[in-house]
């Protein structure tokens, strides 16, 4: 099932998309919801397909981008948070802020909680989850280095793209995530590669802060970050979800 | 005026307090409202006084704390952020993380947007905001250090009770700020020794993230911290606006 923000109208609304129609919901995908009108794919305004309270990112979770970095493998996951005003649609507009120098594409797989999850046991874990998504966590590479703190680098609005969809039939332990620059790919790796799994995320930072519906992972980036420009085109793809594009400007 | 929310039966509303009554009001208090049912501030069971998509948080913004914490002052704010989840009500418990080690209080006097703040200047910053309550940025000190991000180490549910209620008739530009553990007054500054003042602070983070209404910021802690132990009860205080107490188990 994949599940679609889309304006219907004036109004978003919730629906299932296949690959021509969108068939709107009543209700949140978490709630007991019916089917309501259908809309075509064609020409539909997608929106973020989830409304997250919150959303969890996980630094350093490849080991090829620990090792681009200069940073040490963890021992646990290090996680860190984007503010729900940085997300941005599919087919959305990177804005670069003025004066903050150089910003990056980060392609990752996202995790989108289907029920509340608190202190959960990564054999659990996965029953807590919705679906997967894709994400770019896009960061301001300078301020990041100069400020320590992530926050900043990591949360200008409009720097976290997510969607096309949230796909509830995926598994997330073994699938290709690849991202283009202007057609050429520039990141290619597989979800196996993560030093925590999708299961180790989700109890860990359950364990910390109590995840609601429709609240956000970002799994981390495998290496092959990279700057991005005005004018290029960046697209996250991972197998068996879809792409997430987004133009710089 | 005296924002407060309030278990009024089953649902949580917003009212206006004095010293002993609360007025329900029939909306937000950033939309137009008209008066409700009126009930006792005796036995009334208060809530954190707003419901922020944000925490946003200024990390070392006074001269004393960044000296016994041994870090440089700030050419810039330096920001980052506390889930919703971490949110505790006024005379809510605070409960140590099992295997956390020490954890701190940070009082804070914190800052209520009243409407959407995108690129606002200092000098108009302050209409965008609704008032001012007190905060404690709980702080789990050894995880702090260990993980570098601050996010898991003031994350944790509960690790931000915020209150009593939002007083929208202060001037923050120089308030008494203190903080007591069982009854000791363990931090006391003046708002005036903020490195970056509430305009300034408002101002950066809107040229960044866009604040929404009910949306908080933190605006850094006095010299003085701490560590609470299980059993004490901690308030932080603020010169006009009033006292908020947690207890910590």
């Amino acid at each position: 099932m994949r599940v679609v923000r889309v304006f219907a109208g004036e109004d978003v609304r919730y629906g299932l998309a296949d690959a021509s129609t969108i068939t709107l919901i009543s209700d949140e995908p978490f709630a007991a919801w019916e089917t309501d009108d259908v809309i075509s794919m064609v020409g539909a305004r997608l929106m973020p397909p989830a409304m997250p309270t919150k959303i969890v990112c996980v630094g350093v979770n490849y080991k090829t981008h620990a090792s681009e970095m200069g940073h040490e493998l963890p021992e646990e996951p290090l996680i860190f948070l984007k503010p729900p005003t940085s997300m941005n649609a599919p087919c959305g507009d990177i804005h670069l802020p003025v004066g903050a120098g150089r910003v990056d594409y980060e392609g990752e797989l996202a995790v989108v909680m289907g029920r509340r999850a608190h202190r959960v046991s990564p054999e659990d874990a996965l029953t807590f989850v919705l679906g997967y998504t894709c994400a770019n966590d896009v960061t301001a590479r300078d301020i990041q280095k100069r400020d320590g703190q992530w926050t900043r680098a990591k949360g200008f609005d409009g720097f976290c793209p997510l969607g096309p969809w949230v796909e509830t039939d995926v598994d997330p332990s073994d699938l290709l995530l690849e991202t283009f620059v202007n057609g050429e790919c520039v990141q290619s790796a597989r979800t196996s590669d993560m030093i925590f799994d999708v299961p180790t995320l989700v109890s860990f930072i359950s364990h910390v802060m109590t995840l609601l519906p429709g609240d956000i992972v970002l799994t981390g980036t495998p290496s092959g970050i990279g700057e991005l420009h005005s004018g290029d085109v960046v697209e996250v793809r991972i197998e068996g979800i879809g792409g997430l594009t987004s133009r710089v400007v």
